[in-house]
Order: C-alpha cells, then sequence, then structure tokens
C-alpha cells in the first residue's frame, strides 16, 4: 500500500487464473483476487523468509472483506500491525483466499456443483503464493485458520490435508450438522415453496438491490446443499437438496450425505492427521446463534478422549462481530508456524 | 355476564375439582375454571338443547384466555355474539378447558409428568358439562377445535376419541415435529447448560418478574418433553429429554418417542376415526413461523390419499394473532354439530 | 363470577349508558361496559361500606382489559383477590372504566373531537357506582390509579377534579410530552403521507386483520392529536395535528397546545388540589422505552421543591408488561382509602 | 493496486499529515489515510487531466470504508470501475477523505470539540491532491457527495465553500433537525444518566468489544453535540449538550445553536453558491428509519421556490445499505465535472 509506513507491514492484491475453477457449474469466475499481506520487515530484510497463514473468510466472504475497516474493527492489516508492534506477534505473512460462489460460498471444499474449491487452495494457490513470496514452504510453516464457515474449512484442511498445513485455528467453525444447520432447512424449504423453487428463489435474490436478513438463512442451506451434496445429474443447478420442494418432506438419505462433511465425524478417520498438528486452536461464543458451541464442546470431548493436543476457549458472546478474536488466535499461530532456534 | 343484552350470550366460569389431576407430577392444581358460553337463546329457551364445542387454547394458554379482551381482537363471547346476530353462524355452547401445566402446556395428552389432561377433559369434563348443561349429548353434536397446540389437541382428540367427539377444527396445529419442534432443541440444550441444569432454568424462569421472548422457546421444548417423552423414574421431573445436557447432543431414542405422537405418523392408524368426523378442517398460515404449514400440507395431501373429507385453508400470514380465523371455524363448526330436520 | 370462592371477590360487568358520550364525533358508542369487582367480604358482610379505586387502562385499552388472564400475569381480579388472601391489601371495590375510542384513547380529557370522557368519569360512572354499590361515597374514600396514559388520567383527574378523588397512583405516566411523544411526530408525518392522509391511513388500518407494531406508533400519536389539539373546524375528524402533511413541518403552534396538557406544565396551577391527596404515588422504569422515566423525575423533582406528599420509586425495566406494580400500589391505595379508627 | 486489469482503476492509500487537527480536542490523529481512486486510463495517458470528486462517508465512517468489500456489495473502486467499463460514467479521479472522530464524526465542520475538519478539507486535503495528482484544479471540476452525514457535509461544503466545490451530490443527507435528531434527545439524555455521566458513558463505550446497536444512538447525539454546539469552556470534552444530565430537561438554548447548521435554515442565506453549482443532487428513501426524506421534500420545495436548479429523486427504501445509488450519482457528478468542448 503506497506510502505505508515502515514499520507497517503492507497488502499486496494478487490475481490468480485458476485451472481448476474454470467452467465451474455455478458459473462463477475462474479469476480470483486474493490479498496477501506483507509483514513490516519484508521489504527491508530482503533475505528473510516466513511463515504464512491461510485465512479464510466466513459465509458471503471473500479474502478482500479481511481488509474491510470499520471505526471499531480494524482490517486485518492493521490488526496484525498493531500486533507486530506491540510484541504480541510474530511477523508470518497472510494470504486471505477467495472460494465465495454464487451460493455465498463453497466451504472451501470439492463440488460438482460449485467448483474444486480445496484443489484450488491446495493445488493451486499454495504453491503460487510460495513461487512469488519468500515463505518458509514447509508444512510446519504454514497455517490455515477461519472464522464460520472459514473455521470449518480450517478444521477440514487440517484433517485432510496434513501435508499442507501444520497448524488451524478455527473460530465458531460449523460443526454438528444436527444442530448448525438442520433447523434451518423448514425454513429453506418454506421459502423456496413460495418462491416457486429454487431457480426463481435465486433470480429473486440476486434482483433484490437489498438483500434482506431471511435471504441470507436460505441463502446459507442452498449454499451447504451445493457443497455437501452435490449432484452432477440434477438439473438446474446440480445439487441435492434435505427437502422435497413438492411434499416438503426431509430428505434423510440427502441429509445423511450433508453428515459425512461433519468434523465430528469425520474427526474419527483423521485422528493421526489432527494429532500432527503443531497448533490445534478452537473457540467458540457461549451465546452462538446457531448454538454451534455445542458442537464444538463434542468435539473437544472427542479431542481429549483421542488424546489429541488442543486449545479450547470460550467467549461470553455470539456468532457475529468477533474479529477482536483474532488477536488471541493470530499471535498463537504466528508461534506456532515460526522456527525456533 | 350480569348485564348483558338480551341479545347476546353469557358467561359462566364453571369451577371444576378434577380426580384425575390430584397430584400430579407437575404440582398444578387439580381445581381449575372452566368458562362456559350459553348463546343468547340459552336463558329463553329453556327446553332448547345445544350441540357444543371444546375450545383448546394454544400453548400458554387456558380456557380464561379465550375471554382476553383487545381492541381489535374481540373475546371468543363477543366474537360469537357478533357471528349469532348477524346469523352466520348457528347458536351452540362453547366449554374453554384448562389444561395449562407449569411447563405451559399438556397438549391435552395423559402423561405422567404433567397429568392425565386427556382423561380430565374426556371422563371428567365432558360429563359434567353434560350434566349441567341443556346439552345435545352425543358425539355428532359434540365437536373440539383449538390453535396451535390446542389444535394439536382438537386433531388427536379427533383420533383417539371418535366416541366423544365428532367434528373436528384444527388451525395451525403442531404437525410434523421434524419441523415443527426440531429446530428449537439446540437453543433449548443451549440455554439449560447455561442456567446448569432444567432444575435451575425453570426456577430462574418462574422467578423473572417479566418473561423474555427467548424463555417461551425454551419453555416450549421443556413442555413438549412433558408430553411426550415422561419417563416416571427420571429426577427430578419425570421427564427425558431430546438432547444430553452433558455432552450437549441430540438423542434420537427420545425423539423417536415424540414423533409416536406427530400426528403424521398417528394418521394412519387413525384413519377410520377422522373418516367418521362430520367435519374436519385444518389451516394454517403459510408465513407460520415455525413452518407448520408444510406439516399442514403434507397431513392434507395423506387425507387426499386416503380420501378422508376435509377442509383445508391457507392464509397470507403467520402463527400469530390469528384470532380472525375463528369467524371462518365457529360457523363451520356449529353447521356440522347443528341437527338438521 | 358464577362459582367463586367464599374467599374470592367477583366481577360484575355494569352496563352504562352515557349520555354525555352520545353523538361523539369519533362515533363511538355511548353504551360501554364497566367492569367492578367486589371484594370477598361483600356478599357476606352486607352492612359494610367500600373504598373505591378507579382502575385506568393504558393506550389502547378499555376496563375488561384488566380482567384479561396471562399464564404469569394474573388478572386483577385475582391479582387482588391473592392479595387480600394473604392479608396485604384492605378490601375496596374497584371499577374500570371503558374510555376507549376508536383512536386507541381518549387520555380520560373532554375533547370534541373523541368525547367528553372526563366529564364522563365524573358526572356519570362514579355517581352510577355510588348509587349501585355500597361505597364509601366520599372523595377521600375514592382513589384513581393506572399505568401509562391510565396514569396520566389518574394524574389529571387528581390534578382537576379533587372533590372527587383523594386518592392517585400513576404507573408510568406520560409526562414531559416534549420526550414522551414529540420523536414519533416524524414517524406519524411520514406513516400518514405514504398512506395518503388520514383518513386513508385510518382507513387501512382499521381493514388490517393484523395491526403491526409500527401502525401502534401512528395511532399513538393520532390518539394524542384528537386529545389534546381537537379543533371543532377542522373536518373530517375535528383534529389540528403537530405536522403540516403537506410540507412535513412540525406545526409549534398545535405543540403548544399540546402542551397545556402536559402535567408538568399543568403542576403548578393544581399543586393545592395534589397537596390535599391522601395519597400521590408515582413510579416509572428506569429503562422506559419512551423515556417516561425523566419526565416522572422532573415531576418528583417539582414535588419536592412545592414540598408536596408523594412517594416515588423506579423499577429497573422498561414501560411494557409491567402489571406486577399493582402488587405495590394496590395495597397503598387501599390503606390510603380506608378508614382509621 | 498491484496486479490491477489494465482496465481497471487503481487506489492509492495517501497519508496526509494535518496541520489544522493538530493537537485536536478530542484527541484523534492529525495522521489520516485518505484512498484515492485514479481511473484506468490515469496511468497509460499521462497527459490527461482529471476532474475530482471528494466522496464523504456517513456517520461512523472514514474514507477507507468505502473500499469495503461486500459479496453483493462492490467498494466504490470496483463499482467505477464497472460504471466506467460498461461506459456509464466518465473517467474522473475520487478521492475519500478522513473525518471521523472518537465520537464516530464531525459532520465535517470546525468544531473546537472536534476538530477543524472544514478546514482539512479545503485547505489540506484538496490542495495536497491538485498537487500530487493530474487534476482539473478548477471549482467546476471539482465535485462533492456523500451519504447521510456525508450529503450533509456535501451540502454543507457546496453552500460554504463555493470557490472550491462546483457540484453536490447528497444521499440520505441530515437536514430538518427537529426530525433527524430530535426524537433521539431523551434517549440520549436516559442512557447518559445510567452511565452516570458522559465521561462514564463514553469510557464504556469504547472498552466494550462489541459495540450494541443502541450506543449508535446515543453516540449519535454525542457527535452532534460535539460538531453543533462545542464550547471550549465546557469540561472535560468542550460541548454543551441539548439535554441537562441533571435534570433531564431539554436544552433549547442549544437546540437553536444547532439549528444553525440546519441546512434547511442555512439554504437562505447561500442561495448564490447553491445556484452556482453545475450540478445539485439530492435523493431520499420514502421509508428511511429516521424520516430523512421529510426534510429533504421541505428543502427541495425551497429550492423550488427560490428557482435552483437541482435534480431530486425518491427510493423506495430506507437509510440503510443503499450503495447502489452511487450508480446514480457518480455518472451525474462525472457528467458534471467533465469539460465539454
Amino acid at each position: 500500500m503506497a506510502g505505508a509506513h515502515a514499520s507497517n507491514g503492507r497488502v499486496v492484491i494478487e490475481r490468480i487464473e485458476s485451472t481448476v475453477l474454470r467452467g465451474n457449474r455455478a458459473g462463477d469466475p475462474h479469476l480470483r483476487r486474493v490479498p496477501v499481506y506483507l509483514p513490516p520487515s519484508y521489504d527491508s530484510d530482503a533475505a528473510r523468509r516466513y511463515p504464512v497463514a491461510y485465512l479464510l473468510t466466513g459465509f458471503m466472504g471473500r479474502g478482500r472483506m479481511l481488509l474491510n475497516d470499520g471505526a471499531w474493527s480494524p482490517s486485518i492489516d492493521d490488526r496484525m500491525d498493531a500486533l507486530v508492534a506491540r510484541g504480541a506477534c510474530d511477523e508470518m505473512i497472510l494470504v486471505m483466499p477467495d472460494c465465495l460462489s454464487r451460493y455465498g460460498g463453497s466451504q472451501y471444499l470439492n463440488s460438482s456443483a460449485t467448483g474444486r474449491y480445496q484443489d484450488h487452495l491446495v493445488e493451486e494457490l499454495v504453491p503460487l503464493i510460495d513461487a512469488r513470496y519468500r515463505t518458509l514452504a514447509e508444512r510446519r510453516h504454514r497455517g490455515v485458520m477461519g472464522k464460520s464457515s472459514g473455521g470449518y474449512g480450517a478444521l477440514v484442511l487440517g484433517m485432510r490435508q496434513p501435508r499442507v498445513f501444520g497448524a488451524v485455528a478455527c473460530h465458531s467453525g460449523d460443526l454438528y450438522f444436527d444442530y448448525a444447520y438442520r433447523g434451518d432447512v423448514p425454513k429453506f424449504c418454506a421459502a423456496v415453496q413460495r418462491a416457486g423453487g429454487v431457480e426463481a428463489w435465486l433470480a429473486a435474490f440476486e434482483a433484490k438491490l437489498q438483500k434482506q436478513h431471511d435471504d441470507f438463512t436460505v441463502l446459507n442451506i442452498l449454499a451447504m446443499a451445493a457443497s455437501y451434496s452435490p449432484n452432477s445429474e440434477a438439473e438446474p443447478f446440480g445439487i441435492d437438496f434435505p427437502c422435497d420442494f413438492e411434499t416438503g418432506a426431509f430428505q434423510d438419505e440427502v441429509w445423511q450425505r450433508w453428515l459425512e462433511h461433519d468434523p465430528l465425524r469425520m474427526l474419527e478417520h483423521h485422528a493421526e492427521a489432527l494429532r500432527s498438528l503443531g497448533l490445534l486452536y478452537l473457540d467458540c461464543g457461549v451465546r452462538d446463534e446457531w448454538q454451534l458451541h455445542l458442537g464444538a464442546r463434542m468435539f473437544e470431548r472427542r479431542l481429549m478422549e483421542l488424546g489429541i493436543a488442543h486449545e479450547y476457549e470460550e467467549f461470553d458472546d455470539g456468532h457475529l462481530n468477533v474479529g477482536y478474536r483474532y488477536d488471541v488466535s493470530l499471535p498463537k499461530m504466528a508461534r506456532a508456524l515460526t522456527p525456533r532456534g
């Protein structure tokens, strides 16, 4: 950023042309802008290499939003600069991927309905960053973290991609789908019925100059279906839904496919990956509006039972407006990724 | 009511001492006040006998609340007087039972956790009314109707007590529990955990001078558990809950017991009872906040498949503040119950 | 009420045919139903005479609503019975006038736009009650009390009718109109402009099966204008409004007429009346949504400066759902009105 | 921004060290970051000079927030790029000043309580931009525009600084203070009383990790007082308030000082300035939550009476989430500022 203080980091907006996202079924762009935060000493200390943390945004987000400024909620670069300036956090590079889809998200998964976002991250973005920046290009110096859907993504990448990521921080991540999403399925079903089908609902949503709060509940279930129960045969979106719009009935067989993506279910098969992490940090607010703290507690209980090292923290608030928790996780992440000795 | 117009009905508050409710586990009174509306001609036409409709209130209600007056929402007696006065409704007696429990309701069921409310209605209240008033004391002249939990109660009584009730009207009744209640189980679980258990939660709730909106969501699940999954062994309330407060996990085996009380499941075994009704009326708002219209549509679809005569109506509004629909159902009920000849 | 316990009071619904309300400009009925609560000993102790408290409801209320039953908010008769039963309150008669107008209220004032409600109370209702019931028919045994608009009415009647009422209790009364109402004038103006005029707005409001929350803000200003700035020349309603619907501008000259009805302004001219009261009780919630506690504090401060005896109490809540405060004021009122000796 | 498409503009963040803001009483920084958007051809067409529009954010905003990205609400640079790309808007430079104060804003005025923000804009920022960029550095090629408090600022600068700005666009600007703010004074007064004074309220507000919605209503009145009724003698903030925290009473003499800053009052004395503008555009939503459209209509009516050329548009929505209206105003502004010939 032009004119940045010597003691501040700077942000570069990378433009990445994805091969794996090209021609994705949702019709989303394969050109993406990815902000990269370079820490204060990056330009002056030309020999130094830095650990990298990938920051995944929540639902309806993309990397650029982490740069959004608020009167009392600093952008991630300002936040990081402040942490570094007061000696609370080691320097590291932050990468802010864009995995947004037409449906508001991708859960950072591969899906025939949205796109191969996990592959995009692991096969395209990580190598590009390591090629263009002076990174410490090893798993133990590379972490992934995020909030809500981004917390989910971080946890899942930590389980499935242990060769890529060596540290995970998950803020208020989507856990225990029976609580996190299931209660919104009837609202989704009712709204879609009222609109006359998913196609009509989505067209009306996209045409609205001002989206309404209730719309996002519907969109959320739509995005989760696109992520967890894609079906390339299903017209027009390639998505199976957890309810039958004709009868209104809940579709248990679709739901079972969702559950396979629930970190609580995945945990057992990925215990070794989790055990190998340099940092496994989770938190949640005990007034989470989707009761995600109940899932977080179950996850934590299972980690304890399996003897997997981790840190777990609860806050006395809800799901939204919790950017201040990065002040907790960024230092932990930096410490875990920074070479010792 | 003293000084009532000659052309108006009057309300008598019956006090009934229940035997079956005595010593109920919830500690609720066995003395109940039951308003009885006597139609305009009741006092002047001393030889005439009248059909009777039992009006069941929704959650957190008891019969007296049907008499509550609002600037733009008349009490049930005023509403009935107006309907009769303009010739829109035949005269009938209205009985307003009190099946309220400490938990906000009983679903008009027998439960070891609340009390034998179904027995109270059928074995105690109906005979008492027939004894004290000039009723047409036959099934075909006796109906049951209600809203929300009261609509549920009416439907269930119509299925289980065909020898007692010959007509049913169900406004926005609790149907398809997978949608109606399940989404609130996590909220219930979280609130109870925060309070330190059901006992602590209930004590705090009862001590509050001003109950809060969110409290009622929690209380609702508590009341449904008391109604659908009582367990006389369980301390201190004799209730099994659909979640484990220790782990937070959903309890599927308890949930299966709830589902046995879902009218959508009961329907198959009570098709004959439903077929025998003189009136089977259902309605719902298509913006119902608990999406009960989805269940209503499923129920209606099944009625059609089984060839059971019924009337079904949808309104373009939600779950609350729908007293105006009595202007639709009371005339239908009166017509169905009134002897032709 | 039929079947009341020997130890309970009973409620009689008086029907009163008002002369002064006949032909009122708002077109409201001159026949009114007025519930009268007779205390437990009234029927058994045929020689005894009782003090009387007139209970005035808030905006959009009429006397009958004080009988409304709630699962955790008892009707006024149940509340009074409970107070008497536990020895907390002397027996007295409670009278619940109906001064509701088409606009949701009358502020218990005389107005050419609504009707002569103050005259109705003082000249018609009080004599009728004293004639029909065994009252202690003297000022020092007759009190007036109420909540919100009813608290306003009680305070104004205490100031203007000292020969009639000897005790006043005012819960969250309308005080300091600059705060209580003025902030809602723009909302009123905007809503009326959108509707195309007051006539159109009112017609649309009255036609709605379900009134909306925002409607009541508009209706409130309409009712206050009808009460405070009537103008028999103004068509069609006989009301001057505090804003010009054409330009939208605030009308200060109309506002000044409102202010003449502000108890804070009236206080100076009625200090003697207030000083003569056997009880002058005021309260307010410190989170009052209309900030009426600010006005209450100013009123109290002025009472102190003038050396007028009074009791003032604050509660840590808001404007609504505060029926529990009758448990405070009814005993005080009964004590003040009961003959000592 | 690194990696921008050839066809896109780019954003430079200017860091400006203000002399006039140094040592301001509110303690806010005199170093400010000011984003500057340079249009697509800026780098390739090195001889070309461009008109400049100053974009003023609303309450609690600063220039950087105009760059905030949303899934369905593009940042101002993306929005401008898209307008230019589809030929809807001439190229121009956009400057996004930072006039945020501790209180959430400055109304772009000089005030001894906040700072000399108007001077900062006119005397410091405009010259700096003209010095560093290839601007058309004349009044007729320099415009000012904004939303809410920024719309207010644009209008006031258009009136007071006609030698600097030759075009104005005001979206939902603060107009007619009697409606815009006055209704929130009681809420402000009550909140400050509850907190134990302004100092305590502000300290508590600043300490909160998560600001609450109601806080902003209070902060808004605080900021307006700092902007409209500063008093360098008043401790500790140098602000006079429109209410007395001791008695709660409204302070009319302070309010009169506010009104001097109401554009509706200022209009008469600045008619010539307004008449000289190349563009005077105003809009408002007819469901504005602060009823600002009532003030906008009054302003427009007065413009008509005075024969001042202008454009006025209404939208069927409210005050928030109206960024889409920049798609209307940016092209108008660019057209007005672009040299013809």
